[in-house]
């Protein structure tokens, strides 16, 4: 995906995109947290959290890589995850749309 | 301190010890945990805790070595820590004890 180009107009949209599927991310991970730190009742539980708080912490670093040499990845990535609306990815290319659609039919 | 015996009711008493401070220190780490998750609103806040609960998790199992070689240590930290009091030390021997409150006064 490395020929792909975006102009000024989709890079803003792309943008908005993707920090609104982070944030939606973070804020599943804050919720979930709360909750698990409000049911701790033994030192097993504390351990969990903890693996839980690291495993999300890479899953998250890995997965939204700003980057447009691999940016379509992300998109299709989150839309497949129901983090993202295809309305919310409008401002991309027709192209691009079309790409991300058939991405998510293909992973 | 390699060359200090420990009579079954030592043992015992070390042992009943070790863990009433180990319980005391884990009890602490969930009530802090819960605190702090309860308050989180952003996401450093988040990755601030996994980092609170990878060090505690660490320093614990540091901390906490239950081999007769390295036991009176334990106890000199717990006990510089508030963590045990004099009293609850005792079934271990009176040369013990000594050893506990002048490792405090040197450490």
């Amino acid at each position: 995906m490395n020929d792909l180009t975006w102009s000024p107009g989709e890079k803003a949209a792309a943008r908005k995109a993707f920090d609104l599927a982070l944030k939606r991310e973070l804020d599943e991970v804050i919720r979930k947290t709360k909750e698990r730190a409000a049911k701790i009742q033994e030192p097993s539980d504390l351990w969990k959290l903890e693996d839980y708080l690291t495993e999300r912490r890479k899953e998250i670093d890995t997965k939204y890589d700003y980057r447009y040499s691999v940016l379509l990845w992300v998109f299709i990535r989150v839309r497949q995850e129901g983090r993202l609306t295809e309305e919310e990815l409008q401002g991309l290319s027709q192209d691009k749309l079309d790409r991300i659609r058939r991405g998510m039919g293909v992973l």
